[in-house]
């Protein structure tokens, strides 16, 4: 079995989807082993270090990546097993960012109010107990909750010659920033460029479904993933596929559109694994759809459309890989890696 | 134990919330034992039943109610524990309705494309395994899917002297269209006028987050709730509790803005349970936020942000009215009525 | 000619479009001499007053109406030809209102950001060279602006049994802030309920489009308009036509809806006078229209379509009513009123 | 006088702005005597050619350019005069394209209906009238309309390394498709990159706004600029002057937000011009601002801001860049290029 470990440098940190120089070639069927910086670049460190004056840096959400994925041509589909996801540090930090979050004013939706109060929170992991712990600034409350590691980044090149900013989700996946995207999970993205240019980053150690304030418990990462190549059936929206769940994930403004955009994705899918006609498919998902909200506070907001798969006959999406890429990865858990 | 028993004639049933005569006046703390109609008017009960022919009658979501709760007055809170919501027949149906529904374009929305066609389907109730099934009109996929019923509507009279048709959800609560409005749940609705009008509807045997096609498995309902009053509290949105998790509700257009009233109530009421100030509630929020969608159909879109109790220091709310009022509930199950 | 003239106490003053009695009974092509309390209820008279504290009453947007039309049924067209419009007072005002307007965020779209500051400007209106005049408070710079009175509310009672707030711009008129509602417009509105029940109000001395701040230069408005009814012809919503264009105004959230609304309406209207197809009415109007914003600050939002008549060839809309009730308008000029 | 004249050939065409190697290094005060494709790259040139099967090249929206501009840094300001824009063809060309335009569902907007019939309009230009004609397909409905030349597109490189379709408009400027980029307009564009990277194109020989069915007349273009550079001063969204106006123009999703935006830059250039503090600029801006919508059919949604100089005391922007450069420009008419 073919692992590869890459931890990059800051200067080898991607800030783009698109755009930048792969750092490595792998094939299809690669187990990559990585490690991600915080989407501070590790700048924000104390409950001290404010955005506005220690994001002194080139940009934001470091990306570990590009990886050039052998083989992958436009229209195929590339899918990334998440095997495990392991906090890297014994820390992580949230902070509210002037103009930057979901219940503020912004740049790209303004008014002429004032910016709220910066302030950073650190957060204590506690490796053992996988928790961790919010200490409020205002009072003594404090609070240990459970652990849900997660990446808000996983994405490939973007089609029509763009380049765009990590901070971005759309239609190439990016900061999608949804919790499922989690050990267990794997994530399926259409490759818009030869070589799909696959990278990821952004851990977040906890993330409540919206992620309110901007910034989730945002913390270094050990990342394990399996990338596999699905020739054609490149998709339009990004899809998650997991033990229970298929999911679909649109992200546009306004949210509506972005729900919209998951809905008609996940009744193409529900059509194709099911043989319904576009109608059957659409009421059957208006009575068994759940749909989180995944991010309200980036360029674009994401919204996720899942279907329970134990409600449905069973089907096997894209020829059954993401029981087998399971399957690989429990394997995994014999190597010392 | 006061048990008032209502079942609206069709003469009866009213269209909106707000401006209508009370159908009776009933003390806080009284169990209403209800029927509701479904909410076509019990027009579509065959697959040939269409609604642009089939719908004939004065209105949609005909509301059984509105009950004039004695004492309440403006600004105070009326709490709607749901005991139990049970099918009242042994079939709903599903339908959709030219220009309406989330996948469509609608009057509010509205586009130069065709209507979608109208399909209805009926899915037969099975009392004992407690599930509906879907039967495809395309091919002859058929699946049975375990009912959860749960009611559309649960309002008041509005604020500012305005009366609303049953089809809007807004601050009130009305056509919220959530799931969680099921039977264990405590839902709380600020009162606006004395009386405070309150009134349910619209059953619901199966419905998916966003109700995408506009149209749940609807079927009328035998309804049991409590109705208790809490002096003062009442909060800018509609709130549900259950034995497990905190909800806030905002129903707005775009959808981010239904999120963003959602939020902030949410965050003003973990403030006001555990004593932070709106910055720490706001980062605790962040983490913990869970953030279904209830409706993308209706006039105004609703979003839940629901917080797990379980996961934060035991805080009562409102005085511990959820708590009692399961216990009553619990009560009542030796009753036969 | 018959002239009827009305001057509200402030216990007339009517809060909403529907729900109220209605203060006369007026028969088609009557000329209503009507005066308007400003959108304050008069009690903003200074820099001093500021609407936090100064707001005391019952309501704002105060409507002069409702005016039971005869013989107007459902589905017809109320025509209101806006004769006159001469502010009432040397001065109006205008303030910064708490969560209110467009620069802001509100309770429909709220964030944690403070309020902006609360400031009143008052505008000496010069009856002479007709202009308003504008202070700032934070320097001293001046400047006299044209006048350009116009109506911010023009409504009849909503369809669905439902009772708005005067505050509310929809398919039934209302609180549109377009500055197309001055003299010399014809206002069509579709007659929702028997007698259509039709107020106005709202005056503005001045208002850019938009109405950022959420007030304009708002005063008190001596009002002179003729209303006429159409049988039949309601339309989607409210249309406009004056001697140069002909305009419908959409109003709902999020705004490129409000717009769909109007484009949607005025294709049909295109349709309907030059016998064009909707695709080729959809193109033409794609390269003729303009498109100014009315509001962006009320429940809905308000966008205008207009298409100037002087582009295309001649067609009369609804049978030639607004060129003879200018004449009707122009005849009045030698009476004495 | 230097006056640099440049026609692309289709291998030359730019389809991003950002991510292309320029095609010449221009200084400022450069006089750029330009030919631009038409939007469709040319392949629509009959009733019988449709967008889904005649689309068969590389990209839409052809830019000419880019142009380094010599001394360009971030944050600098670059005019861009246009001097004069002239039909190339003697026709141009509108169509509607399968899901996209303002009256359709879209990718990002989707729903399941069919897409609207495709159809090609193409208006002939008659070079003495100045008027391109209108002819109907579906009647015999025909009208000569005045052309109004107009560049849809007129952009930067983006900021943050990102690279975007020529068929975005955002704050680099871009596919804006407003009629106010119009001869005699000064367009201000902040200064991402060193050397700007600027680039035009997307000739519209006339448009409404709005560009309701996502194409306007469109035509190849002769056009003149004038370039500038203004050290420093870069303003959040891009800025027109003309002779009697300043605009300001956002270009975000949902359509309000890109009117807060076009508002809130508006009100930073009163403030600067004038002294005014927020409030106040906010307050005048709300009496005077004219806000015709750009499109509701591209990827973000522009809106533009309009004051009129006129209403207001003389200020100078940009040091009296637009007036020189008018100056520069009438002063070319006795040069024969």
């Amino acid at each position: 079995m073919s692992i590869v470990t890459f931890r990059p440098t800051p200067e080898q940190y991607g800030f783009t989807f698109g755009g930048a120089e792969p750092v490595m070639r792998v094939r299809p069927g690669t187990v990559l082993s990585l490690w991600t910086e915080d989407a501070y670049c590790g700048q924000i460190r104390s409950v001290h270090d404010h955005a506005s004056t220690s994001l002194t840096g080139d940009g934001l959400n470091p990306q570990t990546g590009p990886f050039w994925i052998e083989g992958a041509e436009p229209g195929d589909t590339l899918a990334v097993h998440i095997v495990d996801l392991t906090p890297a540090r014994d820390w992580g930090a949230s902070a509210t960012i002037p103009f930057f979050g979901g219940l503020t004013s912004t740049p790209l939706a303004p008014s002429l109010q004032p910016a709220l109060e910066e302030r950073t929170w650190v957060y204590a992991y506690d490796r053992d107990a996988h928790t961790v712990t919010f200490e409020a600034q205002g009072s003594d409350f404090a609070v240990a909750l459970p652990a849900n590691p997660m990446l808000g980044t996983v994405g490939v090149a973007p089609a029509d010659r763009e380049v765009r900013s990590s901070l971005v989700p759309d239609a190439f996946g990016g900061n999608m920033d949804t919790p499922e995207m989690r050990a267990g999970a794997t994530a399926y993205l259409r490759v818009n460029v030869e070589g799909a240019l696959f990278s990821l980053g952004d851990g977040h150690y906890r993330q409540g479904e919206g992620e309110a304030c901007g910034t989730a418990v945002e913390g270094a990462m050990n990342v394990t993933v399996i990338v596999d190549l699905i020739k054609g059936g490149g998709a339009g929206w990004p899809r998650i596929e997991n033990d229970t769940h298929l999911m679909s994930i649109g992200s546009v403004r306004p949210m509506e559109d972005a729900w919209r955009a998951s809905q008609v994705d996940m009744i193409a899918w529900l059509r194709d694994l099911h043989g319904l006609d576009v109608l059957d498919a659409y009421q059957l998902l208006t009575q068994i759809a759940e749909v989180p909200v995944a991010n309200v506070v980036d360029t674009n907001f994401s919204v996720v459309t899942k279907v329970d798969k134990r409600l449905l006959p069973a089907a096997s999406a894209y020829d059954g890989v993401h029981a087998s890429l399971r399957e690989r990865a429990a394997a995994l858990g014999t190597f010392t890696y």
